[in-house]
Parts: structure tokens; C-alpha cells; sequence
């Protein structure tokens, strides 16, 4: 049956063209073919137009129809592929358009009442989420997708640049980290019957960072970061949370002490001020509907890179807390998505295995900072801040002590307007003997000992949620918004 | 206490240089500090020396130490900071040499008897991979690492190029896709206790495939990619198979019938091609090693950019197997790792969601193709092979039929020698009501059906195991030497 050994020279099918190159290369006079869907009908005297939308530019091709066109064979959203001449365009609009020949309609769509969008409607972000599997079809959440993926490619460009090989630590892991209250466990089938048949022989875990494994990677590879899906089983339904959710997280060798953490907030300092300069200059029509929708942005950016990011202690950061006007300290700690259900908790770090675990806040109120604290900070110091030299009581085991004062560590938070916790970071302990002493005893971390026993040199590194990031640079109102397909509690629906 | 509200201009810190832009550059004369760990001491007459690596390359700077120094502070790999002047080299194999004035040793590191490897000794990858935490700091794998990030950098690149939007699909889904056996679920401490406290209110699953979620965003946004993590709790042990692997899939709209089968084969063949000419032209020294240790893998590669791949029906893969000599049909099906374990199953698709049902295979002793089959037709077309037009029956329902043969389905497999199925794509199944006849009842994909009946348009689309790519690029013996922590049955220690 229709044999095709095909031993022809290697070449792709001609492939019809993409309207963002359209648009950029103004084929004037040539005949092309392009796919799209439609996003508007015009009907004037004589002639008849569409819009033409393909998700590769929020700009939309205008598209002149043959006058013989029956329009009702279209509706809102048909997709359909057109064929034809690049003009100019007589509309002060546009600069071109595309006359065409033919157009062919796919599929049998004329329109749907229950279809949740309609031509020229405008509607808020929060309808648009209840419809995640079509919401790629809507102007705005495809051009935050596409903003997503240049930041990725800007930080991933960023990292090259820079000298950092890109790795995969794992998604499953034996280890907890900071207990098992926030961390999904791996169940089977054959598991769940019989515990000896546990598909690893032992209880697995989804990743809240990948830490640990970076820094054994470093110590081959020097300067190492991944791009990692991270989990948090935590009933928190804030705007800056969700049980799935990406981190970009590197680790360097040889960085150390009081000069390895200043190094260390000078990269994740470059990193930040990269994907603004990005957004700002190379964002186009993408990033303007986002200013437009949400007007102080292009400010509060702008502001960021005109300055170095502050640097205060965390001891500072208190003293200028509690000498701040009432008024203002209340302010900004809103979250507008906050539940009514008051065990719902609302603040939590990027990371999980920096976090400060919440009996620790009970016994000292004076070790850790409260969400609107994080936001009157960076309003005080009106832009970034990092937040360094934390009580030494209750962070992690693998913080280094600062030598100065022992009771700090060397770590850093990074704050940004409007945002608050976006970044956290630190030097890692390297004796041995004391990372020994610190280690959680339920934890089998023999293996991370091991590192520092056969020789590991000091590193430091950094976790960012990529998606409080984009909350940032975008202006958008919740992290839900600025991923394809958002997880949190009760939620997960496709 | 020591206030740092720095209002510094922005600048990072000197920066110390990597050995790869040493090696490069050859900056002669200029006086630098580099990192690394001592990969080799030397001591001649009246000189001492010693190699450097810092994981940047695979190549070693040679460094000249100071007669004064005394050789007995280091062992191998202690790591240490060298500052001193480049000159050239009088060593034939080295253009350059560092001529070291300090040399700053880090922790208190002077080898340990434990330490799985030692100097100047060559250990099989086998011994290394018991190392998983330690393994980045032996040659081979650090290669193997930078090369995974290099063919990383490639397919961004391609698919940048070929106006592909990289978005994420998520890892967390309601769908079990094909049946739960293979699936790892989730669950919480809470979970445990009580049905009701369920995190995500039902039964979640770690996603074998985005395909779904692929074919929503390719609905607004044309051409999508994503590049995941993806999850199989299969009992496998074989070389080819990991619990936790690294998948890279794209769906593109406007693509329909036998001549979207073929673009969509163009496509996959245009990356895989793209894969293999930048190991050949860019892998530099580290692919030299892979070539070295694995003697025919460039001829392989050679032989596959040589001619257009093959492109044969499943039918006709019937037909050339069948009459094909015994003895050749017997070799290559070995699995080097076959586990004496007769229950464990050794085969099965990249893609769980293309995958076929064992108990069809059961029924149809020519519905399927197995291990040793996939590398024969490998070995009889000589080189790779796009498989076609598999048998309707059987396979996944989102799949089109072809209108020529309704009893075929338009999916193809690509087969890569010495390795055997490496991607798995097919056009899908735009009719709503097909679908909706063929849909799984227990499965909750009202909201998969629901594009169609939204008007989507047709789209097709294949997923690409990305270990199963590096283990036919470098010519290595199993996936789990490609990823830096491997997960398979009774194995997630770190």
C-alpha cells in the first residue's frame, strides 16, 4: 500500500507566512498565503474587510475581501487561511494590507452562544480565567504569553552570557526540605495497595527547589542555573501563589563571605534590571496594551533601572519600618484575591527551603517581615530592595553565619514594588562539622554532608518565581494571569 | 548595625575568567585570576605544575606554580583560586600556560580515602552513576552536561527560528491520559487523613504529555512548544526508560490530512537534522570524547545528515521485516540492562499518550512494532525512519483517520538508529463528533471536546524524548548517563 521510501533532496513545504513578519517586512505586491483567525467584519459601500489575527503579534492583518465574499460564512474566531496581495494601505491605521484571491474556512464554526467571548467586547481578567483551554484566543492573555516567553528567552540569554551552563535538577526527590506540610508526596496504584510495592522503595516528594542538586552540580560545573516547575501543596489562594509555579535558581562556586553575598546580589541585581531593559525596549505592541491596561508599570520600571537597587539590613529594614508613618504601613498589604477563610494563610516565600517556619515568627516577632512590610519597604525606598544579614535563629541549615556577626546569615531577599518577595538567595555553610550539627535529623541528607566531606568548594545561589517576576514587569493583577495553566486549591480543572 | 543603603553606580564586581574564554582568547600577558579545581599535579626539575578545570570546558589550563610552593597543600581536586600572568606555552599540547603569583586553596580538602574517584584513573560509566551527587566532577559527564545544555540552546534556537512560542504546559492535571497505570498521583498529609480535604478537591496526576494543553494555546497562538518534565510510573528498567524524563512537544494549527502528515514529518526531521549538524560543527572538544569512547557515533550522525530520512507505511515495515534474514532480525533487541526480572517491561513509547494498549497488541500481532523491530528498520534503510499511517485500531483517540484509509490512523514514529523510537506525532481528529464517539467515558476531557465545539481549527503535533535524542547525538549507552539525577524503579536516593 502506497509505498513512499522517499529518497528526495531534503526540503520543508512551502510554509505560509506568519503576520508578525508580515507586518515587520511589508511584502508589498507579493502573493502570499497566511492563516489566521478572524477578529473583526467590516462591511463599507462597496468592500468588505476582516481582521486577521494568528497569535504570532497582537497587531492584526487587515484583509480585503472580494466583493462576491458572503460574510456570513464567517463569524467571530473562525479560523480560516487566505491567500492573496500585500497592498498598501489606504487606512491611516495600517500601513498594509492584504487583498485577497481566496479564503478558505476551517472546520464548520459559525459562531456558538455559549462560546464565552465575543467580537468587540471587553472583558475583565477574572472572566477570562474561568476559561483557561480558550483564553489563548483573547488579545490580552496571548500577549502575556508571548512577553512570557521573551522574558524566558531574555533570562536564558542573560545566562549564557554570563557564563552559566543550564541543567536539570529533578522534579522527584527523597528529600522534604522544610517538613512535609507543604510538599506533595508520589503515590501508585500498586503503592497505595501495598506499601512495600512503593514504585521507589520510598517515599518521593515534588521539588520546592532544586538547591541542593545545583550545588552539587557547581561543585563540576562552576556556574550552573535550571529552569524548573516547583510545587507547593500550600492552602494559600493570595494573588502572588500558586501549587505550581516556575523558578529560575543558580549557584556559583568559589563566592564566599561578606564579598561572595554583595557578589551574589550583584548578579541577581544584572538578572532583574535585564528583563526590565528587555521588556521596555523589545516588548512592542505586546507590552504597551499591558501599560495601557495597567498604568503605572512603564513608571515603576522605569524608576527601577534609574538607580541601584537598595541594600539595607534586615535590622534596618525594622528600624525604618517602625519609624514609618501609621498610615502608610497599613497600606498596600491588600491582597485583593485575600479568602474569607481565615486559616487560609497568605504570606509564604518564593522558596520554601528559605523559609521562615511560622512557630520561629511566634517566639521572636522581630525575625521576619509581613507582606505589607515588604511592600511599605520598597515604597519607602521607592523601588527595589534587598532585604541582607537575617537572624541567624530560624533560617535554614545551609546558611554560612556572617564572621562579623554570627548571629545573621548571609542571605538576602529581593523586594520589588508592588510585588514584594520576589527573589531569595544566600552563601552557603561549607565546614562540614557545622552544616553536620544543623542538619534535620528526619532528613537523609547524608548525601549533601557528602559534598563538603570530599571537598566542595564555597557557593552561593539564588531562587527567583519567575512568575512574580512577570507580575512585575507586566503589571498584572495575580500570578494566575501570567501562566497558561494555573494551579492552586480546588483548582485544577484542565 | 552596618548600614549599606548603597547609592552606588550600578557595576558588578571583576569577575573572575572562565577557562574556555582563556583557552579562546588567548589573552598573553595579561595578568587574571581564575577558579578551578586541580585536575593533575606535575612536578619536573625545577618546575611544578598543575591542570585546572573549572567545568567551563573540557580542556585544562595548565598552570605554572611557583618552585617555592609546596605541592603537598593539594591533592586531587582541591579546589583553589590561581592569580598570575598568561604566557605561552612550551608544551607541545598547549598553545597557553598561566604562570601562577598566588594560588589560594578553598576549605580544608586533601583527599579522602572514600572519594569515589582518583587521579589519572579511568572508572566506567556504571561505577559513576552510583555517584550522582559527585558525578559532574568527572570528564565525561561534565562533556555530557554541557552538551545536554548546547542541544537545549539548539532547539530553542530552531524553534525561535521557525516561529515557535515556547509556553509551559502544566505538570499537575485532572487527566490520566491512558489509564492509570502508569501514572504517579498525588497526595498531601491532609489528603491522607480525609477524602474531603482533597488539595485539588479530585484525583490529580503527573502529566505524561502537554499534547492537550498544547493543542488550547496552538488554538490562539498558531505555533507552540513547550519543554517539560513528563512522568511514567512503568516498572521499567531498560536503557531507554526514565520515571522522570525531559520532553519537548509542539503543536502547530492549520495543518490537516496527508499533507499536514508530511509537513509535520518535515518539521521533526528539520529539528532532529538541526540537533545532529550542531554537535557535529559546535560539540568542539566535548564531542570529540563521546566520539572516543563510543567509536561509531559519527559515523552514525554523518550517514543520517547524508540523505532525507526515510518514510515508510507501517505496512511496508511489515513487509521489509518479515523479509529480512533471521539472524539480522535477532541483533540489536538487546537491552544491556534487561533486568532478570521477567514482569518488567522494556518497551514502550516516548509518548504514554501515542502509546498503544498491551492488550491490543495481544489481539494483533500486527499492530505494533517491537524494540529489536525499530532498530532492524533502522539498520535495513540505513539510517533514520519515520514510520506512517499506523493501524487505526488501537490507537489513541484524538488521532485523524486517513480519508484514503480509514483503517489507518495519520501518526508517524521516528526511529533513530541504535536507539529506536525517539518522537511519536500525529495529525488530530478535528471533527467534534468523531471525537466525542471515541473519547474515553472515565476520563474528564469535556473541556478538550469543548475546543472543537468552539471552533478550533485542525492542528497536528509530536513529542520528542529529549535523553532519547542525546543518547543517539553522543552515543551513549543509556539515558540515565544524560540527565544529571536519573529516576527509575527503586532509585531516587538524592
Amino acid at each position: 500500500m502506497f509505498s513512499r521510501l522517499i529518497l528526495r533532496r531534503f526540503s520543508s513545504q512551502p510554509i505560509p507566512s506568519q503576520i508578525k513578519d508580515i507586518i515587520e517586512k511589508k511584502p508589498i505586491n507579493e502573493y502570499i498565503t497566511v492563516n489566521g483567525w478572524v477578529k473583526a467584519l467590516r462591511r463599507m459601500k462597496k468592500i468588505k474587510f476582516l481582521d486577521l489575527d494568528d497569535g504570532s503579534t497582537s497587531q492584526k492583518l487587515q484583509v480585503l475581501l472580494p466583493s462576491s465574499f458572503d460574510l456570513s460564512r464567517l463569524s467571530y474566531h473562525s479560523g480560516v487561511t487566505v491567500t492573496g496581495t500585500i497592498k498598501e494601505s489606504s487606512h491611516p491605521k495600517q500601513e498594509i494590507e492584504l487583498h485577497a484571491d481566496k479564503i478558505q474556512s476551517h472546520g464548520s464554526w459559525s459562531g456558538d452562544v455559549s462560546y464565552p467571548f465575543a467580537i468587540r467586547q471587553s472583558v475583565p481578567m477574572d472572566y477570562v480565567r474561568q476559561f483557561q483551554h480558550v483564553r489563548s484566543r483573547t488579545n490580552t492573555f496571548s500577549s502575556i504569553l508571548r512577553l512570557r516567553a521573551q522574558t524566558r528567552a531574555c533570562l536564558t540569554e542573560h545566562y549564557a552570557r554570563t557564563g552559566f551552563l543550564q541543567v536539570d535538577t529533578p522534579i522527584l526527590t527523597s528529600n522534604e526540605c522544610e517538613g512535609g506540610g507543604a510538599t506533595f508526596s508520589l503515590q501508585t496504584e500498586e503503592g497505595k495497595k501495598n506499601k512495600e510495592a512503593l514504585f521507589f522503595g520510598k517515599d518521593v516528594f515534588l521539588s520546592v527547589s532544586g538547591q541542593m542538586h545545583l550545588e552539587a552540580l557547581a561543585n563540576g560545573l562552576s556556574s550552573v542555573y535550571t529552569f524548573n516547575p516547583a510545587f507547593r501543596a500550600e492552602e494559600s489562594l493570595g494573588r502572588r501563589h500558586l501549587a505550581e509555579f516556575w523558578m529560575v535558581e543558580a549557584e556559583e562556586a568559589f563566592v564566599e563571605g561578606e564579598a561572595g553575598l554583595e557578589h551574589l546580589l550583584d548578579r541577581v541585581e544584572a538578572l532583574v534590571r535585564d528583563t526590565i531593559h528587555n521588556v521596555l525596549e523589545r516588548g512592542g505592541e505586546d507590552i504597551k496594551l499591558m501599560f495601557k491596561q495597567n498604568t503605572a508599570t512603564e513608571g515603576i520600571l522605569r524608576e527601577a533601572l534609574s538607580k541601584p537597587f537598595a541594600r539595607i539590613t534586615f535590622a534596618e529594614a525594622l528600624q525604618r519600618l517602625s519609624s514609618a508613618p501609621k498610615s502608610q504601613s497599613s497600606r498596600g498589604g491588600d491582597d485583593d484575591e485575600k479568602d474569607s477563610n481565615a486559616s487560609i494563610k497568605q504570606d509564604s516565600d518564593v522558596r520554601e527551603s528559605e523559609r521562615r517556619s511560622s512557630d520561629v515568627v511566634a517566639d521572636d516577632s522581630n525575625s521576619d517581615l509581613r507582606r505589607e512590610d515588604e511592600l511599605l519597604l520598597t515604597e519607602l525606598l521607592n523601588g527595589p530592595v534587598f532585604v541582607t544579614h537575617w537572624p541567624a535563629h530560624g533560617r535554614p541549615f545551609y546558611m554560612a553565619r556572617s564572621l562579623d556577626h554570627p548571629d545573621k546569615v548571609l542571605c538576602a531577599d529581593l523586594l520589588l514594588p508592588g510585588v514584594g518577595e520576589v527573589a531569595g538567595g544566600s552563601v552557603r555553610e561549607q565546614n562540614p562539622l557545622a552544616l553536620q550539627q544543623r542538619l534535620p535529623r528526619t532528613q537523609n541528607l547524608n548525601w549533601y554532608l557528602q559534598l563538603r566531606q570530599w571537598g566542595s568548594v564555597p557557593t552561593a545561589g539564588y531562587g527567583l518565581g519567575f512568575e512574580r517576576l512577570l507580575l512585575f514587569l507586566l503589571g498584572a493583577n495575580t500570578v494566575k494571569d501570567v501562566i497558561p495553566f494555573p494551579r492552586w486549591p480546588k483548582h485544577c480543572e484542565h
